[in-house]
């Protein structure tokens, strides 16, 4: 980890305007990041992401860990590499996916087994194979491995999960520290090397907007397979990926503190605020998340996991979060759930038979700008694919946008004044 | 249609280069146009269409008609508005879809009596109304109302079935004389005007490549539903669409030659050869083409319905054949069978798992200059529908690719020497 490696540019109340440096990109905080499970945007190429203006997308350890499998990812020079992504990319511990598992897994102290969801095959997670894993699948920010404490859970419970996290924190780091090197853009031995994207720098990055000069001349710059391109694609830097923390501890602020102090202890570049969104009231999480950012250090990033909607990526960057990341878009994208600055709307719905206007009168999407709700919903009725391409698109958008004008707000030292609060409510 | 609806600039052997024009594009040809069965070519965005260099798409009138609905689309301005494609369309008649429904269909000499396969319910089209839902769908080219002879047939059944094809030619062209004017540009009392694009001139038509000028000035300049861009959108020019008639007689050359006599006598700007792919041999549908195209007039469009492999549109327009259509580079695409310059490629492999080369070595469409065979491959066997998306677009440019190359020797006065003899056979 760079020590710059997250410059705080403004504030404003509890918000904070920062710039995040990884070895593929800078990243422009606060950030949502679209999640590509398997490495892939649900149904969108990843030059549509570029255009979108994606900064960082996640992967998922527990999905890729089962296909193509780790070894796969490495060879090709890591996810970036392998999906052709030049930005950042950051991989979940796994933890989260293996714990959603319920049946098909047993914890103890040394890790966790389970079975595979795809053909019920028996693997082993420790906080050292999450570790392993997310070397070799090379994201530039990984996550030590946790686990996510179920909820409702009584004190005792909540406890012992904190600390056995706690625990799992130390281990994360003292395998990372020891293996670092062999990320997949600097090791040798590898079939195909990636080079790392030139640096954006803050100046030249498009905020926003579609792609910079910068992440052009870094896609153009040889981040493909070598098969593909370049014959010499060079070693990277010595930068190393930054593992973060993961901060658990229930619905309990001092559960929720003393994790805080116990990975300050450790020391990470970054935490993670896990085990929200995982069935309590709204107003829990709010109250939760807002505690335990007073127990993070302020010159570090923050991320909250699997939030959330509009209102809440809004509303978690106004109390200081930097980071977040969440399949609602994506998911309700595919289910023809649509966000737009008039309130959502279910496509399906026949009033848009023959609505010859766009989706969101104020977005400015491809898809906006090109197709009529008319048409987008009798893709959706038709069950065509160009429908999820679409839906998923413009979605996407719709949270970069509102990410990118949350960052604008910051910048003008100004509150997110142009938060309706309908946006996840139905479109009158 | 206008007197110079096809212009012949070059021939070479019995293949000829030339120039359709239709009120939304200038067409080279001979013209490979991609399938988008319910106004979606399969899970490609148009705007990637317009990259690929597709200048006409086929809609299917059946599919079309059954839903959104032919009033839907015509209140849209036509299928160019409803889907937001500024250059041309073709859609078939419908016969040929109603025909494959067997069981569910009755065939009078009114017309046919059908019932949908989405709910069952039940339908007539006639020649008069096969005409009047393409007048509302309004492609530039449509398609007379014809009977698909099955194979086998024996001569009496290829013999009355030809003779209807010819009757229902001659009431299709009745009714669309007397209605044509109502095609959705031009009418009066449609919800929302749609304008053509302007013409490309032949010396701005950017052959093959990606968006012309013309184009993009075509798009920009209204060719949404109004409630999208303007509120003012012009009514059309006086031009039509133009109606095209298809030539029947079953695998009997000689009632192939009397079907081309009678639908010459009724006269049409273009000819389609239609029945054919219908699960005869292919040197059977070479000689039957080859035969039949000997009595269809130089100066008018040829059309054959529904073919075929790479090799075999080169075989056609070196046969003189100007328009071709096939779900085969889309269909095949969604099952992983993808073409290339090495012969057919079965994505789904395990010989591609970690294959870091592009799918096709000699092709410059994004997928190939983007993403390693590996990465393809994973798309395929993890079911994502990225994989659909991307396989879609490699095979379409392929096909248009291919398709370029013919037109180009053709210019040359050369035979299509580059044709291999491999791409469809497996890669070995």
């Amino acid at each position: 980890m760079p020590a710059d490696f997250l410059h705080i540019e403004k504030t404003s109340g509890t918000a904070r305007l920062g710039r995040l440096s990884t070895p593929h990109a800078q990243i422009q905080t606060p950030v949502f990041m679209p999640v590509g499970t398997v490495a892939s945007v649900k149904g969108v190429p990843q030059d549509t992401l570029e255009e979108l203006g994606a900064q960082i997308i996640l992967g998922n350890t527990y999905h890729l860990y089962l296909r193509p499998g780790v070894e796969t990812v490495r060879r090709m020079g890591g996810l970036h590499g392998f999906m052709s992504w030049p930005r950042a990319i950051l991989t979940d511990s796994g933890g989260f996916q293996v714990f959603s598992l319920n049946e098909l897994r047993k914890v103890k102290e040394e890790g966790v087994t389970f079975r595979s969801h795809l053909d019920g095959s028996s693997h082993f997670f420790s906080p050292e194979s999450a570790m392993e894993a997310q070397i070799g699948l090379g994201a530039d920010i990984i996550m030590a491995f946790d686990e996510c404490t179920e909820y409702p859970a009584d004190q005792a419970r909540m406890r012992a999960s904190m600390e056995m996290t706690a625990r799992w924190a130390a281990r994360s780091k003292k395998y990372f520290e020891e293996h670092k090197h062999e990320v997949p853009w600097t090791r040798a031995g590898t079939d195909v090397f990636v080079r790392p994207a030139e640096r954006s720098s803050a100046s030249s990055f498009s905020e926003g907007g579609t792609t910079s000069e910068s992440f052009h001349s870094a896609q153009n710059s040889g981040l493909r397979p070598s098969g593909l391109t370049n014959a010499s694609v060079p070693t990277c830097s010595e930068e190393t990926q930054s593992l973060f923390g993961i901060v658990q501890g229930g619905m309990d602020r001092a559960l929720r503190k003393e994790s805080c102090e116990r990975l300050i202890e450790i020391g990470f570049p970054g935490y993670a605020i896990g085990g929200l969104s995982v069935g309590e009231p709204r107003d829990l999480t709010r109250e939760i998340v807002e505690s335990t950012l007073k127990h993070l250090p302020k010159d570090k990033p923050r991320y909250l996991m699997g939030v959330g909607t509009p209102e809440e990526i809004v509303e978690y960057s106004n109390l200081g979060v930097d980071m977040m990341d969440c399949v609602l878009p994506t998911r309700a994208a595919r289910h023809g759930l649509l966000f737009t600055s008039e309130g959502k709307i279910t496509i399906k719905q026949a009033r848009y038979a023959q609505d010859p206007g766009p989706l969101d009168p104020n977005c400015s999407c491809r898809v906006c700008q090109r197709y009529s709700r008319a048409y987008l919903r009798h893709l959706y009725a038709s069950n065509e694919v160009l429908a999820q391409v679409l839906n998923t698109i413009h979605n996407l958008s719709f949270y970069l946008d509102t990410m990118q004008r949350v960052r604008h707000s910051i910048s003008l030292g100004e509150e997110s004044r142009f938060l309706s609060g309908v946006w996840s409510q139905p479109k009158p």
